[in-house]
Parts: C-alpha cells; sequence; structure tokens
C-alpha cells in the first residue's frame, strides 16, 4: 500500500515529519486500514515510499510502540497491536484568568517541596532524574581528571561569560537545536534556576508582567514572585503547547514586559510547541519588541531521536534569551546551566558577576570534557528510550487503577505526567493522604499564580519502574476514587 | 623589667590582648626604653609578667617582627631592631557624603575588572589569594575522592540549607571566632557574593538605604547597585574601622534598613574593628531594630595566630547575618559560601531556593571533608604567616619608591594595601598609565559609591614577590612621582 506524502518541508523540520506519519500511521489503525494484529509497512518500505530516511521513520514507529498503537516483533516487523491500548483523554486547555496577578503560592510549594525530597517517600512528586539514570560515575571520574591537571588556574574564579570549553561544546550542541550560536553569546551559570533569575533581571524591573504557560513549573512562580514582578498565564494546550492566539490577545490588551516559556516539554503538561508555531511566536515578540527567555531544559529528552528546535534558532534580533540546564540530564548537584542572552548578554553577564561571581569551574570542566569524548549523547541515547517506556507503563497503570473520568497527557519528551483527576477532587487533600501512606506527589495547585488545578497532580516517571511504583499509583487511584465519591 | 598589666580581660577578649602587648611594647621602644638593638623581654618572661599564655606574647612579638620594630636572633631571643623601619604615616578617616546615594560605579568596575584578570600583566590590581598559596591539590583529591563514594545522592541536588557534613564543620569553626552556632542556622552558598545577595534581599526592598564603609568593596557596591539600594558611606578609620559615632549620628538622622560591614580587615583598608568596639555596635543596632550583614570573608586571614571575633559572636537578637567564604582561603573556583542569617534563616533559605537551587554538591563534601582532617588549620597557619610578610615587603617596597606625601595602610590581616597618594594625583590616570605599562592596579574611585578617593590605590600584596613586583612597585612609584609634579 502507498500512503500519501504530506506537504510537508524536509531538513529542518524533521521533528514535525516524524510526527506526521506516526500520527497519519495511528489514525489508519484507528479507522481500520490496519486490523488487530495486522503487518504494517516495513521501515525500509515506508521511508522509500515517503523520501524520508530510514531514522525517521524509526522514530515515528518507535513513538508508537512507546504508545502502545504498534507493536514490534523481533524478525517480522511492526504490527498493529492486538489488544491496542486506549489511554484516558487529555485534558483541555487551561483557561488561566485573564489578569496579571501578583504571585502568591511559595508557602505550598515549601512545603511540597520538603515531602518530595524526603528519600524515605516514593517520590512521584519531584520531576528529578533518577540517581540510577545519571552518568554519575563517568562524570565524577572526568571532574577527579580536570582535578588533576597540573595548571593552577583549575581552582581560580571562571570569570563570566564563563569556561571557554564549555562554552565551545554547548555551541556545537545547539545545533541540534536548530541554532547556530557563538560560544561568545554563551554565558555559564550554577544551573537553569540562576539562568532564569539573570535573564528576568536583565529584562524587568519590580512591578513589571510577565506571560507564563499555564500551568507552569512552580519554580519559574516562585522566581517571578521573589523578583516582584507579576504573572500572567496564557492558555496552553496539554500537546500543542502556548496558545499563539490567546498569547496576541494577551499582548494588545496589557502591557507585557517579558514572556518566560518552556516550549519543549513543559513542566508539568509535557507539551511541545510545534517549530513552526515557535517560528510565529519569535515574530509575534519582535513585532512588539517583547523578550522572549526560553527555558529548554526538558528539549534533550525529546522521545524522539531528532529533538524539536528552540526558539532561539528562529530569532534575527537578539529578543530570545535562552536558558538551559544540566540538571536534568546530567547533574543536578554539579550546579551547571547555561543562558545565550542575546542583546542582554553585557547585562546578563554584569548581573552573574555581582550575584554569583563566577559558576564552579572544575564542574563545568568536567561536564566540557563528558560532552567533549561523546558521553552526553550516548547517555541521551540509553535515558530517552528509558524515560519514553516509564511514561507509557505509569500511563497504563493510571489508566488501570485511577478513576474513569481520570485524564491524561500524552508528553513526547521529558519525564513528567499530568494528571486531571474528577473534578471536586482537591488534590491537596490527596496529597496530604498519600504522604500520610509515605507517596509523594505535586498537587497541581503549585502549577498556577492564582492556584488554580485544583484537581490535577503531577507525577514523576523518572523512578526506575519496580512494584512499590505500581501499588503507589494503585494506592493513588483508590485515595482519588474515595475523594471522587465524597 | 617589669610592664604594668592592663585592664583586659582575659579569654575571650585574647585578640585585643596581644595586640595592647605589642602596642606597648611599641611604645616603649619609641620613647627610648628599649635602644636600637637592645634585648626586649623574653617570651617566657614577659608571659609570667603578665600571666597570659607564651602563644598570647608569641603572637604580639610576631606582630612586630613583621612591622620591622623588633627582630628575632636565633637562639638570642628578641631585640630592639638596629635599623626600625619607619612606614609612612597613614591614611586618616573618611570622610564620606553624609546623604544615601544611588550607586553607580558600575562600568568603571567591569573595566578594572577585566584588566585585573589579564593574567599577562603583572596582578597588583585584583585582591585575589595567589593560585600558588592555595591548597588546591590537596582539595582536589577530596573532592576525587568525594565523587568515588559509593553514594548516589552525590550528584543530586544538596538543597537548602546545604551539606549537613560542610555545615557541622562551618560550627565547629565559628567556636574560633567566639561563635556559637548550630548547623541548623547554617545556610551554604555559591560563594561569599552570594552570601550577600541573598541576605541583602531578605533584610531590604529596593529603594532602601544600606549603611557600608567608606572605602568599600567594590562588589559590595555593585550589588546594592544591582538590587536597587541606596548606600550610605559611613567614615571609617584606617586602623580601627568604621567610625561607631558617626554611624549612631546616620543612624538618628536618617531610615537606615540595613548595614553592611566587613569589620575584619576591610578590603581595601585592611581595618580592624576592636572586639570591644564590635559588642557596642552590636547594642546600637540592637536598640534600632536594624539588621547588621557581617561580611567576615577576610576573618580567618589574622596575621596572630589568634583571630579577631566576630559581631554575630555578641549577637543575642538574632539581628546578625554573618556572610563568609571559602574564596580567599581555599578555592575560589569551588564556590563555597556560607551565611548564618540569624532570624531570617526561613527567608534566605527560600530565596536560595529560587535564586540557584542549591550549593555544588560534591565542592561542600571536599571542603567538609578538608576541614575534618585538619588541612584547612595547617594552611591557615601557613598563608597567614605569607600573607603578613608580604604586605611588609610590599609597604616597605612603597616607602623606598613612592613620593615623600605618600600614605600606606597597616594592615593586621588579609593580603591588600589602601595607599594614599599626593593629593593631586588621578589615580584613574595612573591606573591607565599602569595598564600601558604592563601592571594593574585598582584605582580608589571604585571602592566609594561617590566616586571619591581619587587619589588612592589598592594593591594586592597575594602574589608570591619576585624581582618583577619590586620593578612593578617602582614603576608605579616614578609614575606616581610624575603625576604629582605635574
Amino acid at each position: 500500500m502507498h500512503i500519501s506524502t504530506p506537504n510537508v518541508p524536509k531538513g529542518a523540520a524533521s521533528g514535525l515529519l516524524y510526527d506526521q506519519i506516526a500520527r497519519e500511521i495511528e489514525e489508519l489503525i484507528a479507522e481500520g486500514a490496519f486490523r488487530p494484529g495486522e503487518r504494517i509497512p516495513s521501515v525500509r518500505k515506508l521511508s522509500q515510499q515517503r523520501r524520508v530516511s530510514v531514522a525517521t521513520v524509526l522514530q515515528a514507529y518507535r513513538m508508537l510502540e512507546n504508545k502502545g498503537v504498534i507493536e514490534a516483533r523481533p524478525q517480522s516487523g511492526y504490527f498493529a497491536s492486538v489488544r491496542p491500548w486506549s489511554p484516558p483523554p487529555e485534558p483541555e486547555t487551561s483557561r488561566p484568568a485573564s489578569r496579571a496577578t501578583q504571585v502568591n503560592v511559595s508557602e505550598l510549594i515549601m512545603r511540597v517541596m520538603q515531602a518530595t525530597n524526603d528519600p524515605s517517600l516514593i517520590r512521584l512528586g519531584a520531576a528529578l532524574p533518577s540517581p540510577e539514570l545519571l552518568p554519575t560515575a563517568q562524570l565524577n571520574r572526568c571532574l577527579a581528571a580536570a582535578g588533576r591537571r597540573p595548571n593552577l588556574m583549575a581552582s581560580t574564579y571562571s570569570i563570566p561569560p564563563g569556561n571557554p570549553a564549555l562554552r565551545a561544546q554547548i555551541a556545537r550542541r545547539a545545533m541540534e537545536a536548530g541554532c547556530t550560536l557563538s560560544p561568545n553569546e554563551i554565558v555559564t551559570t550554577c544551573g537553569g534556576m540562576e539562568a532564569l533569575n539573570l535573564c528576568l533581571r536583565a529584562v524587568t524591573k519590580p512591578g513589571d508582567t510577565v506571560a507564563i504557560e499555564s500551568p507552569t513549573y512552580f519554580g519559574i512562580l516562585q522566581c517571578i514572585e521573589s523578583l516582584g514582578l507579576k504573572a500572567l498565564e496564557i492558555p496552553t494546550h496539554p500537546r500543542d503547547g502556548l496558545s499563539l492566539e490567546a498569547l496576541a490577545y494577551a499582548l494588545d490588551s496589557q502591557r507585557v514586559r517579558a514572556c518566560l516559556f518552556v516550549l519543549n516539554y513543559n513542566n508539568p503538561l509535557g507539551c511541545c510547541m510545534p517549530d513552526a508555531n515557535k517560528e510565529k511566536l519569535v515574530t509575534m515578540l519582535a513585532e512588539r519588541e517583547i523578550p522572549l527567555i526560553e527555558d529548554d531544559i526538558y528539549g534533550d529528552l525529546s522521545f524522539a531521536e531528532v529533538r524539536p528546535r528552540t526558539a532561539k534558532s528562529f530569532d534575527q534580533n537578539g529578543l530570545v534569551l535562552l536558558c538551559d540546564s544540566f540538571s536534568k540530564t546530567l547533574a543536578p548537584g554539579y550546579r551547571v546551566g547555561w543562558c545565550a542572552p542575546g542583546r542582554w548578554q553585557h547585562k546578563v553577564e554584569h548581573l552573574k558577576t555581582v550575584t554569583t561571581v563566577a559558576t564552579g569551574t572544575l564542574p563545568q570542566i568536567a561536564i566540557a570534557d563528558f560532552l567533549a569524548n561523546g558521553g552526553y549523547n550516548h547517555h541521551l541515547r540509553r535515558i530517552r528510550k528509558l524515560y519514553a517506556e516509564k511514561v507509557h507503563i505509569i500511563s497504563q497503570a493510571i489508566s488501570r487503577h485511577f478513576p474513569a473520568e481520570t485524564r491524561i497527557t500524552r508528553p513526547a519528551g521529558g519525564y513528567v505526567l499530568w494528571v486531571e483527576l474528577p473534578q471536586h477532587v482537591d488534590s491537596l487533600e490527596l496529597f496530604d493522604r498519600a504522604l500520610a501512606s509515605g507517596i509523594s506527589i505535586a498537587p497541581g495547585a503549585i502549577f498556577s499564580a492564582k492556584g488554580k488545578f485544583r484537581n490535577f497532580i503531577r507525577l514523576n516517571c523518572g523512578n526506575p519502574w519496580s512494584p512499590t511504583i505500581e501499588q503507589a499509583i494503585a494506592a493513588l487511584g483508590r485515595m482519588a476514587a474515595q475523594l471522587a465519591a465524597l
């Protein structure tokens, strides 16, 4: 059989292409073009038909496999699943308040964070990479080797913009996100959170309004609160991300000083804005001269082999301040992040100097070496596959154990799931009950400046799978059902 | 002979006692009680006469030796110097403007910092410890060992308040400064600069006024500027530090939200506030409920064996926020500092969480191990002696090579000298001329919010002594003389 080639450009937009192929195959199966258990076109055949690379088709098939739509059988090829798993529906686009608001969720967040950091609990709350999945031993060997080099400067300040070897490696890697960056445009930071802080301080003054996604990472809310800024929450779709229409409306109706978005695998939604939308977003903001702080901390954790682009890759005016970190992929404890602050380069370097002076020297050298010797790519390939599996397994467990009306997201990267419980379930109550049972979760209210999302929870899928986790999901499901029945 | 015992309490105030003894011996020599070349009382004898420990007398004698007032002769004892070196006079107490002011010196500071970080220059500008004098190899071995421990948590976040082992070691060391601190009262930070930032943010709001010493470290000025605060400069004596009378007057005449002082070996003055004054200062501020941020970054670099106390050691109200770092003593590139923020503990932990999340895990463990195994004390003994010698040698070189009207400070700790040139010498002009000759210095103007101290320079004595340095001092002296003759 032949599948028609859609009108999608090749090359740069290949992130879209595999997604397109996957969606079409999924539709064909749903429509009965392939019956359960029937063989679908081989990778080679489809690649010829569609004139795309074998890798692109493989990505599409792997994505469908993770979703339970198709199955791979050794030596035989790919087949439509015999018992296709149909996941619960997705949540709808968020509907936040249309006015900017003072942020005031810090007390609740501190309580949740303390719980999520308690190692005696089953930690489904924190969005932390599982230590077992990090290349800690290899990185620490790089660190030890860096410390043995007969160079006395290794323990002195690595003043802004930061270690040249690391900045060179970051610039090379940025190409994977479609981005041409010079090492001189990069400033290394004490983790991604410092990058966000410095960029926010560079482009705003206390009292200004910053547009954010809804829901968004609570650390971003806290950062905005601590700098005396106001947050304007923009409706966000759980799969395609921020609504550009809603953003345009918001920008036309009130004074927004800056945007701060997590476009690739937003935490907690896991949504990913299509690259074409990123280009539109950058154009829209350039017309209005509004800076975009882009937090790409999950971008490398795409479940597909080709990662999505950054908005920065479309930036021609220096208005995008790209922030990133190695905390979610390599080593949270190393405290190494970076930003490419565009036209605010000088300002960010200055703020960095007067805030923390410099980023740790040896951790920067160790990560630069790890990147240079190929360790990072190898590691990424491994964890992308693992996280895709875990997200799928936990999604299935939720569909088994949670109340029927539960909705969950379909992340294509990262390791968190955003779960919508029946409407009158209070997730703070669920948080307290789960804690009493030795399970930590993140209640939805901490992901909104206004404490919305009261019937949502975020679950971390970054832990190694074990019967304990299955039992914890089952227990959470029972508690949710009890609360739903109240 | 018998020297009368002054009315000084023993024990806690021993930091004062050796100083008192040294001053008395110096006066007796100046007054002719001991002629040049004449033997002074042996250490043992004076210790019996004064009923103080041998160590205290040794400290006093070492101090006088460093100043060139007495000489040790092997097997024979101590003698009044044959050719006592008489240093140039000290600068006078500063007379800053009596009104709070917006700080705006950052552009100049950035220019100076870039110059001071150029390794091709003879670096008399930066107040950096010389890499050769740091225990880099030992520390890096501790770091490598920490990374080899079979504990996966070693690369995960060390969330505030920070690594428990390091906080325990810091609490033990605080006793040397007369301070009883629980590890739970300590928050580790990304260097001392982050500690100052967090504490300032905890106790002020943009627009508030902060009292500082005059002159003070330019990083403090930049920090105040970047947070939108105003600086009120308080007259400061080059040996005894901040004038309490002037401070009391200032506090009574305007609204001061917080004080930020470097009481022990202030940079650039090298002055040290007598412990008795610290107690008065703490009482004065407690009466007015004004928080004191105490930057003790040079406190461990006392030239005497017993280091001075911190103001925090007199604090009974939780109003003193003590800030410190290992950047000046161990490893600038490790980015490990700490603070003990008193009643703002919770606020500082929160601000730390939303600014840089955590301090690097392995660097904290490495420093904790280095402190626990005694490496730090051993290292301190060595560098205190070295820095005392270097400060003395550079003072002598200045008195040989600089214009006759030059004045210099008499630091009893740290490694910087504050040099007052003839009144109409423009130190910015000297900075430019020195740079053209391959020498970096720090011009006085960067140590004041209002650009005062135009005829002052700060010299770093932390480099290993070499003929190059002597030549650089001679060249600076010639340039200063040329500028004085204009």
